[in-house]
């Protein structure tokens, strides 16, 4: 069994942190670029409820790229399967996340995964709701199930910050909106998307929507199924496929576990029948991932052999 | 000598309109959708005055993508060909001319040239004064004096048609806009741009304005140099090496005349040191040019011998 | 627990034969298009020894595309992870499997996986031996151990077949011994290559080597470790991210199985921990895989809860 | 009138000649690498049997790219236009010479234009002839008859070197036999491709052949039209639209003269009705054209007022 005690989990994570100096912190969003690259921290979250930790957990981060898959189970309950992926593939991608050129080179013009932007746009667009305010309220609430947290919300500055530098999604949104993929309002759709990215918690707040996942989106405590065991299904092993940009296959293959990552440095990860885990360490790597907090996973799924392969 | 008469030039546009019923009109602008597919009509115009025609030339016209080559002039005189040039690219593409895939594959994510939408948006962009009216009534200004006729202004249905549907054209936008090169306010770019493109004239204004083309940018009746030289000789250029869209090269070997095409149905053509030529015939080939204006003027090159090369 | 049954296997062997009429037995090697497009059969393989099974399971079936792992697994084991991965990626990608496109637009030109055709021959460039014959016949080796069946061999006809129509592999091949990726003989490696996917066995060795790579490499009966555990492992992680051709996201949603196909028909599944798959279906959907033994996964992964996401 | 003296040509050389620290032999072919990269000579010929220049002209050149055109005159003379234009395009593209993607990318997988690898291997292709040695001397004879120059040969040197490391034009030929466009051996065309690339001459034979293009075909001497007007029109139309590699656009707003360069660091320029150019300058820029010959020409023509445009 793993890590049984956060002794243990300082020891890695005192290892993994000298890697942090080999990343730099996300600048293109002003409020993300004022994060220490030193931090590293980790929640491993368990079905009983015991959660162990190490670094400072009770930082704030915000979702960003790690939203994608918590909107992604929420259209998945809201409007089915077949509604969904008649609107986003199921495929990786060799591209990088923001790619526009494949959106024109393939047709239909439907994004190849839910976990590249564009394709997160178009699960965003499928949120229900009469309003902004409604929908994401919806995502919200949900959020707030999944983590046991009901103090969840967004950071406004965050949000605003990301929505006045969106272009290259604003770029995307419109060819989507031209090829009728997308059909509400493009500033409407981003005003949503942005502050879904913004949505702000804590590692502990991740390790549990994590071992949810693992759990098959039951919360083994109270025994409710908070979502439906094929969509936990679903969303994971799009975490395994495309979650983690594209260094997906590599991370597959060194680590094994569901994860999914944001460029605030956040990671979540799903280790199935096991435990959730939340990490947060805002040094990326150039395909935007946190660089110590992949080797953090790759140390403890070495270790304890966590991959699923 | 070409077509000294107009019953001449008859005899030619009968022969070409055989071919009207290959094309289709552009419908993706409802405007332009209304156009009579079966039309075809031709003004050549001479530096000595002398015009002479065949068909409908009273119709007015939108100018579409002909108005790309108009913007390219004015700004090559107000910023300068250094200004220009570090913006948009001189090269051919063998791409569509609504095509993303390539802004992203090469880098800088520059326009390759200034016929392609993204490259046109980019010089419209660089249209200098203090507002969107301003930087249209320079532009007609120009135009007006190109084609001797104070009376050419723009279709607002037309433009308010274009507006509302320029998704994809936003989409290249906001691309350039998160590269750097478009500064400015998408919303204000795309007013001017559909402005522009919605600016209508008939077939005598389009042959007059090839004809100062012609003339290497002098009005040969007054002796006024409406635009430098060299601003003529690159507009030609381009004309001959991208002017009809991704159909440029075949147009270049098979009739040898610089000319710039619009969806509408128009063409603009230079015959060097000769005439100018106005054409319109709004049932367009799968490329976007009028099927039966580029038949009239291969009858025209081959029985004249107008061929540049 | 699935499938006690040879019976139980066999009505679901009747339910996704219906699907064989969907697709179409691939005729670009002509030696394949003489399968019968009726053909449906399975064999599953548990680690105790049994074996179920249904359908005509003597039929040979060449590997085709399957061989590429087991050429992976068996350089992997020569060559160590280090020396192969930096001749060949581990990202899943949106092309088809025999495209050139990508190795020109990234750098360096190294293939993004070894499923796809470039990857795959640059994996068998590696295997070691003096000759075609000898590395042949290392190849062999392995796989007679795997499938703990010595006959195995390969079909000479279809291999000469192949070698003569490998124009595209050919085309590839140039290219990266072009990058120095690739540096022997290209026809060398052809012939190499082409008797590699000529090797036939039927469905009960592509069971049995199934269940190996389900039990990370060892043969529980033995005891002996064919291939080291983490061989087996990048090998089934392989499998998920990009066994499928570009349909392998599909494929982990809506079975999860890690598997191979080749467009013989064949498909090799590893149900981790449980036991090894083999089957033959020729009919093939338009990506290359076979119409009924995805459908008859489907079925198998459905009713027994077989996915591992 | 242009240099009416080898005194005014000299002057212009050593401006020109500046620019060659600017640029790089071509390394690839070790034979090319020999060259001095401080190298520039020019000659011109005129239609009167004049002919001026400067620089070292008698050495010997290997035409490399430049021969494309050549074999295209050849080509469209024996085959006709129709059969030449099913199986190469006529259309600029963006992509650099040698690219492979857009072969993948646009359906039907023919060449853009003759003047990209591509397109060269399939003009090549189309040479008639029984044998290498007889297609290889068809070519000869026609080139001789263009510089009249009856000692043209090639280099055998040259000729091996690059069939030795023209693994990129055999990954493109294989891509295209793959696709039916080339049918004969790969091996065979690429011998006399590699030959037709290291045909050799000297300046002055490059300023005749020129001055034939500049004359429409026809020998003003002697009158005799050695290749049809239309013939001679389409390849200075390729040579404008594609003659200097993904360089022609900016070629012709600068220059605005029909040429085509090879990697050598040759250049054939066609002044139209004027005279033809011949140059050398082995150094050079990052698209593969002589940096100083350009420089060379971009002084010719502003001095001179040589553009077409």
């Amino acid at each position: 069994m793993p890590c049984q005690t956060s002794g243990e989990l300082k020891l890695l994570v005192d290892e993994a942190k000298k890697y942090t100096k080999d990343g730099k912190v996300a600048d293109y969003i002003p409020e993300l670029g004022k994060a220490n690259p030193g931090d590293l921290s980790i929640a491993i979250h368990y079905p009983d409820g015991r959660c162990i930790s190490a670094g400072d957990i009770d930082k704030k981060i915000t979702l960003q790229s790690i939203s994608k898959v918590l909107s992604l189970a929420l259209v998945l309950m809201e409007r089915g399967f077949q509604y969904v992926f008649e609107r986003v593939g199921m495929e990786p991608t060799g591209d990088p996340f923001n790619s526009i050129a494949k959106l024109e080179t393939m047709a239909p013009a439907k994004p190849l995964n839910p976990m590249i932007n564009a394709g997160a746009l178009v699960v965003t667009h499928m949120i229900k709701g009469a309003s902004v305010e409604d929908r994401l309220n919806r995502l919200l609430a949900f959020i707030r199930e999944l983590a046991d947290d009901s103090s969840i919300g967004y950071c406004e500055e965050v949000a605003r910050s990301e929505f006045e530098t969106a272009n290259l999604n604003r770029s995307l949104c419109y060819f989507l909106k031209q090829h009728k993929i997308i059909i509400e309002d493009v500033e409407t759709l981003l005003d949503l998307y942005t502050k879904q990215c913004a949505i702000e918690m804590n590692c502990l707040d991740l390790g549990r929507i994590g071992m949810i996942f693992a759990m098959d989106g039951k919360d083994p405590l109270t025994g409710k199924q908070i979502m439906p065991e094929d969509v936990a299904r679903i969303c994971k092993t799009f975490m395994v496929t495309c979650g983690m940009y594209n260094a997906s296959g590599e991370f597959a293959i060194k680590i094994g576990i569901p994860a999914k990552s944001g460029v605030s440095g956040g990671i979540l990860g799903a280790v199935p029948g096991k435990f959730g885990i939340g990490i947060f360490g805002p040094a990326l790597d150039e395909k935007g991932n946190s660089v110590a907090g992949i080797k953090l996973l790759e140390l403890l799924s070495r270790n304890y052999r966590l991959s699923m392969f």
